[in-house]
């Protein structure tokens, strides 16, 4: 089959429609497009950018395989003129974007295609699916990393990651927004992040006892012994990991911790703590899984649960309360002019823009300005140019490059959005010249 | 890189560290593993079993790249003689199914793997993640096609689906589900679903004019004219479609239908509805789309919208009210002995199952048994021998035939089901051999 994560028809039919239109009418002058999200989800104060690296990788490979062309050659749709022009199509435009990491609000364009028009048409559905799910995750994850800022935090969701690049994405942007590492081990190699991994309770059913099971795990990964301790009954698991230990100090292989993922937590680490301490294992620590996200974080944190550290799956994975966002790839100008659309309820903001970021004195996020691209405002432009002429203008940041940046981003939150509060929204204008500029549009639209 | 839908590394960490435990114990003894859902999630009175086929195919494909290899080598958590072994790792066991299309409960098994325990072991993370993702989509777009039996449905999801392979997956999952397409073009390329498309607003605004925009459209592809009516003014591009239609008709170009994306639908497609009418084109379509899911499906219909057909995208793509299944994949037998695992709200029925139906006379569903596999009952066995020694027993299933069974099924839930309630609840009861099972198993533990 043919490459599911490069494949340029991975789209929706109605971009080689178009196409064939635009084709047809020679329409292949300049088109500006931006990606921006229309509001932010519920319980949601703030996004972070993310998926810049894979959209750009995308655009610079952009081609249609031979087995593709064929496809749409006999599909019956398409000119044969249109379809040789296809087999040659290839990525020549410019991209202006936030840097991955930074944090951006509603309406504020995060990456800006300018290109001929076919080009820029053709690449939206898959844009949209990569900048989407990445910015989904991250800003999902980022909410964990702020509920529990100093524990250890492992990215599990793979299983119910909705597909195989999810599971593989939802690692690196989880990274990215501050999570320590994920269990997936695709992720380790593809991507260079640290992977973590301790067993599941198949292994102690698989043995006809628990010490057992214990006991070969700790042989199997004498580095890493993290033993899973509520298959049957936690505390007596608990109890079992201080008989086993001296044993095992005997072979020089120390536990480094033990896993719940069941059960009341709090009550769960606080008696396994006990037990732990009374065993003399003081230096053994407390990680836990199950159904865990922001929410159940900072109530066990609140809590005074005794655990440091956590598994966060299924629900950041999947982005559960809020599992998409509501982002569109718009429009903006075409042959040198600004446009507009007017649907209801969901109007845009015409033109090239720009967003400017004003901070207070401490260093905190004070205020956004978005407005047209060449009316400097106060503050730091938050758009830069990566991709001039369908090649990179530099070399792809590094993950950890990425995940700095995000940091820094986080720590500069106003107080209320770093708590995970929503009210007050961040600021957020619109200039006066961009306000200008979409009346100018729709003095237009009515003349014509 | 690596490819990522049939990696064995696109697996959790704890799999590969678990099977160098049982590589150091030889514990190879031929494990049961079952997929199941614990419980329905909220507002889903049945789910549909979907991805049966592509976790076949990657069982039937499992092995490590060398690549691959090289990493699990130089991690530095794994013994030389252990990453020998991996180099020759395939799948060489037995899988049991429900098919696809299937409507099935919680504590059903859909699949059960029969085979050496690392090689069930390793699998677990890509199977789950392959069966939940289609069983989750399959189920939520069967609700769209209960709630508009007659229409015409449509995929439209895939740009806010989770990644690639959640965007391909999401059309076959509702295909077979009953939707009629997607506009997907790799979904018709890979799977054969018929594709459907239409234009987007920046068609309409990269012209001078929305007239020309569509009759340069309709040029373009004169055997499917649909045009997107809602991007400055709807009823006024209604007149627009009307006056355009006769010049059209004259060149031989009929418009098939219009779309409208925004706005209160009810309202807006009687408006066009009128217009159409009044102009004489009584056959010209209406086809909606935006935000669309079951709910409002039932609602538009209920209110009588002259609605011919939907375009559903990110609410069923990301199955927005329940993006996740409360699923697991559990060891449920080990060298001969069933197991269970008794985590607080997490115990398991242990051993092989069989799920029997029984129907009522008008071939409606009344109800099933789960018990163990030798325990024959009264009614319809539906878990089915499907892989042998890594083979598949019989050729894959066309989807079209899935799509029928997925139909039948639809077509004999018991009416609750089918008019999208959850009460009554579907009636499951746990055989008493199963039941009797557990606790020999129960016993057995607590000798242990």
């Amino acid at each position: 089959m043919t490459n599911l994560q490069s494949s340029a028809l991975l789209t929706d039919l109605y971009q080689l429609t178009m196409l064939q239109g635009y084709f047809d009418q020679g329409m292949d002058d300049t088109a500006v497009f931006e990606f921006f999200v229309r509001r932010l989800p519920p319980k949601r104060g703030f996004l972070m950018a993310a998926g810049l690296e894979q959209a750009l990788t995308f655009l610079e490979n952009l081609h249609i395989e031979p087995e593709e062309l064929e496809w749409i050659k006999t599909c019956g749709r398409f000119s044969r003129e249109f379809c040789d022009y296809l087999a040659d199509l290839r990525f020549t435009g410019d991209v202006h974007a936030m840097p991955e990491g930074t944090v951006f609000f509603a309406d504020e364009p995060i990456l800006r295609v300018t290109a001929p028009l076919p080009q820029a048409q053709l690449v939206e559905s898959r844009l949209i699916n990569l900048l989407h799910f990445q910015t989904l995750i991250a800003s999902k994850a980022a909410r964990s990393v702020l509920a529990a800022p100093d524990k250890l935090l492992v990215d599990f969701g793979l299983r119910r990651a909705h597909g195989a690049e999810a599971g593989l994405l939802a690692a690196r942007a989880s990274y990215l927004a501050g999570f320590n590492g994920s269990s997936n081990v695709l992720a380790g190699l593809e991507f260079g992040i640290p992977v973590y991994g301790t067993m599941a309770h198949s292994f102690v059913q698989a043995h006809d006892s628990e010490e057992l099971a214990f006991e070969h795990f700790a042989r199997a990964q004498p580095d890493n012994v993290i033993l899973l301790i509520d298959t049957y009954d936690t505390e007596a698991a608990a109890r079992k990991v201080v008989a086993l230990a001296p044993r095992l100090k005997q072979q020089g292989i120390a536990i480094k911790a033990v896993r719940l993922d069941s059960g009341d937590l709090v009550t769960h680490a606080r008696k396994v703590r006990t037990i732990l301490d009374e065993g003399d294992l003081q230096t053994v620590r407390i990680f836990s899984s199950g159904n865990l996200d922001e929410y159940t974080l900072g109530d066990l944190l609140k809590r005074g649960a005794p655990i440091d550290g956590f598994g966060v799956g299924t629900h950041m994975d999947t982005s559960a309360d809020a599992p998409y966002l509501d982002c569109a790839y718009k429009l903006e100008e075409y042959a040198g002019r600004p446009r507009r659309k007017h649907s209801e309820g969901k109007a845009t903001w015409p033109g090239r823009k720009q967003v400017y970021r004003r901070y207070e004195a401490n260093g905190n996020m004070a205020g956004d300005i978005i407005t047209v691209e060449d009316d400097r405002q106060e503050g730091e432009a938050l758009i830069r140019p990566v991709l001039r002429q369908g090649r990179r203008l530099n070399p792809a940041a590094s993950l950890e490059e990425i995940r700095q940046h995000a940091a820094e981003e986080l720590a500069r939150l106003p107080a209320n959005l770093r708590n995970l509060g929503e009210e007050p929204p961040y600021p957020v204008t619109i200039a006066p010249a961009l306000e200008e500029l979409a009346r100018a549009v729709d003095r237009t639209l009515l003349q014509s």
